[in-house]
């Protein structure tokens, strides 16, 4: 890879059967704020956040994976990546019109089907009056309720051939395979692994999908400032009726500290915060045994069988045979 | 900028009066780590670096700034830095034979004065037995003593005129102006500014130079996990003796929780956490004045007159002439 | 002191000026629960106190010291109370009818004229449905918005001489003195001390009064579960408009964290976390002076003269000649 | 009860068939502080500690409890104590000599067999030179390594009759039952019961015994100031090769968060932060099922069978019969 050509993992749209309740859990529990609303979409976006929205919420018959949104580094490195994507086959052509920001080129994963664009030119958040803050450096004020979500930080999709997928990732857009995860030491065969285009452990998650529904979505996350954060959400996500899923624990890949829980629309979402920082182009990828704490940083759980769940839900059987160990 | 050139901060080399004194405090209470030693330098990391050092104890007269390290995106990129430099006047030329990289293109700061390097072949450090974590992504252990000091965070520099060395940074190498300070809304005189290369609020800080020094250094930053770390160390720091100048606190630029305090040779250390993220390639400078919040987020103390010092020192009535509005 | 005659600080009567406004900030900013208005008074408590009301805010000409509550081990000890109080000459008789609370018997303190009052029976709060929680040791649900204040920690008032109070709480009613401040460490004058009948570092402050106004009060004091809490509430409060006049900061004494603002009534306020347990009936008082973090634990910044403003507002002249060594 | 007895929960004494190992842990990695030697035994302390000793460790053939040590409130509850265990029966006599304390006076719980003793005089830890801290007001420097665990907490015992225990210590000494679980909401079975003499949640825990072997212990645990010194601590744990048992995580009893493991000898170990708080002497006890999150606040994971286990150890079937609903 010559140059970087991603700067920044811009935006998730995720498919609720029952969009009104999401959105209404999305901003009255997790705190994400609602940027505007066009046909069957909704907007949001955490506090922290200067673009338009981070998050779209569409109305679709089940949960599931809209589609994934990258910012270039420019608008040179815009037209390499199309370049680059046209020529590996995976291309799907301009989609123009999108909320929030300029042309976008769209693509496919070869082998998780996943549904992306990158863009170049995008628009930012214009805080009404009585939502701006005293800090000039803020796009609007800290909230005052709910969980003040503060940043989109990765998606976690699946795929019918994880190393391959990362190496195409890699390859044709310089995503960093930063580490993965074999079910034993003597074993190459990957069953988790995180990529990232900026220096955080991830933005982007893969899991297996044993099934052949194709273009599927394991859960989207969002950061906290501080991991004292993340007791504070599942306080306030437990005393709003809302069950936590797992955590929350810490993953030993990229020391990140998670809770996980559904929205009213069925799909997982996890809370997270506290990582590694890595900023090397060279970066060598780490490889994982679950027994080393890979999915469980203090090594005395197990990820409950529903966490295997990947969405739209393909048949119970097949997602249940899942070699467990991602996170 | 067509292409983003550097990959990050590498390493600050710091003068000191009193090395032996200096390296016993910063492994002994800051828990940095000593990878080697080579004449009149020792070379120390934070435990969770993956390169050989951060950190350079050079003997020296009076504390002071040696040079500041960047690595380069990759080869080609350094390529293209080194001829900007050349082209700019201020190259200085190739220095061989540093300890934990490759060759290095020098050059310096046309208004500030300080040695710079950029590089990109890199040493990585290897633990040796008795210190290798359980986890395989991290370096080394996790340190059980001591303020277990992560990650090498800023340095801040003098500059005789701080917007024109801004510029100077941006349009040469590219780093991003994110914030800076003006003495009154109604005024363009820049007394502090923040560039950074990465995702953080900086990774170089500027502030002004009354002097005719030059190449002068005010402090350098090391950052840890959680702001509740910073608690922690201050109390270690003042267990161990040493006075605390300034903080625990928050500054509004860049919302960094820091600490301020002198290693025995005499250099100002900041410890920070807890920061914005921001992975905009376009973003537009934010300007604040000093009322608003920008040494301090709680607006409800002033910097004491010691953290104007910078180093080596001059005369102090000049010193303090300074407009006191940088952190 | 042969038993144990107090189990708790229970509630604190301030006057405002302007009792909307400080109702509506004392629920709207920092979370306080209402009970039940009687009269011109509104009765407030902390989201996890199980008490009818922790705060009487009562409308008056200026900000200021109402009563003080505290509640006895038993009616045994309640029946020894009011003797000892009896035989001291400080009794003031019974108080009867009050709002959460049976029988009281009030008194004054000898040399800071501030009104107290001691009481057995208690009336507990009831949440209504929709504030119930969901874990049973809960009186009400987490609050998800504002700061969620969570329990009165201890008030601090004004006397002219502090050391002889400081005797009389002691030995009349079994206050422990817990630390105190000199000026100097040759100097047995006392300017702030600590006294306890728990295992917090103090539920009773007291400062210098160097007026003749009596009964005057420095601040009320509600405690956050973690440190870190105070951080998120120096936001919210700097986001709402609220100047924060000391903190967030350190005491030495207690090994408290704190922040200190105003309401809109002009009172000062408290938020503090964090502190040492002591369940020592035999504790020997711990002098402190100045120099060693009595205040400042950080011992680099001072108190702004502000903070010696104790309610209601004596002439200017007087306060500010007050030996300023208190928090 | 009329009148307090009891002030706190003064010291554990527990046996370790590997007690020079059992003493290096808990010095070297967990941060407590030797005080003397004596005999079979070691004392030690949490660095916040004003007596002589919180933890005593002797040797014995299988790990186990000494005994329990129980300060009173003076003198007088002193006599008052040791005429009401008389009275009951399960007074043991005068027990001369022990170290760190004047006279105690033995007894046994009717249906736990533990040992306890309860005593008035006590002796203070006296830092030396080295080891003074710059703050008047605490016993010794904050340690710059390990865990710095700062004061004992509670003991967890078992009994063959949980509630008839309980209202015996309650009728007795005074302790206050706080919280309990039964298995359904239906049943008044109580299969975990937490009693306090303090404001905290707990400072006895009682879990069901199976066995016959009496006088048995869960664990003993220690207090650090913030939840998130835990995570810290479980850090540093796992890095020095000691397997985390449960946790971290919170339990809703108590709103404790815990993290459980063992010592060399075998003995659990749990370091807990974070609790309610409560001062109420005629205190109704809270009734829980495990469904509500007894023993795991976030209700989404199971006590491993490893945590059943109390010691000595009785034959495992009989111990994992029993029905898992304490913490």
């Amino acid at each position: 890879m010559s140059q970087k050509l991603l700067s920044q993992l811009a935006h998730v749209e995720i498919l609720s059967p029952r969009p009104r309740e999401t959105v209404e859990f999305l901003t009255g529990v997790l705190g994400l704020v609602e940027s505007s609303r066009r046909g069957q979409s909704v907007f949001l976006r955490g506090w922290s956040e200067f673009f338009h929205h981070s998050l779209q919420v569409t109305e679709g018959e089940t949960p599931g994976l809209g589609h994934i949104g990258w910012r270039a580094m420019g608008p040179e490195q815009l037209e390499t990546a199309v370049a680059r994507l046209q020529e590996s086959g995976q291309g799907q052509g301009w989609h123009e019109g999108s909320a929030g920001h300029g042309p976008a080129y769209r693509y496919r994963a070869p082998h998780g089907g996943q549904l992306h664009e990158v863009f170049w030119e995008v628009e930012r958040y214009r805080a009404p009056a009585g939502m701006r803050s005293t800090f000039p450096n803020r796009p609007q004020r800290h909230p005052d309720r709910g969980i003040a979500t503060r940043y989109l930080d990765h998606v976690t999709v699946a795929s019918r051939d994880i190393m391959a997928d990362c190496l195409w990732y890699r390859d044709v857009l310089g995503h960093r395979l930063m580490e993965w995860t074999a079910p034993a030491a003597d074993s190459d065969h990957c069953v988790f692994a995180m990529l990232s285009v900026c220096e955080r452990s991830h933005d982007l998650g893969i899991v297996p999908d044993m099934s052949s529904v194709g273009g599927r979505i394991n859960h989207v996350a969002f950061w906290l400032d501080q991991r004292e954060d993340l007791r504070r959400a599942s306080d306030l996500l437990l005393e709003s009726g809302v069950a936590i899923e797992f955590g929350p624990g810490r993953h030993g890949m990229g020391e990140i500290d998670y809770v996980y829980f559904r929205e009213p629309g069925g799909m997982r979402i996890e809370l997270n915060s506290g990582t590694i920082r890595n900023y090397e182009p060279d970066w060598e990828p780490v490889k994982w045994t679950p027994e080393q704490g890979s999915n469980v940083f203090y090594r005395n759980v197990q990820f409950p069988t529903s966490m295997f769940e990947t969405f739209p839900l393909a048949q119970a059987p097949e997602e249940h045979a899942a070699t467990g160990v991602f996170h």
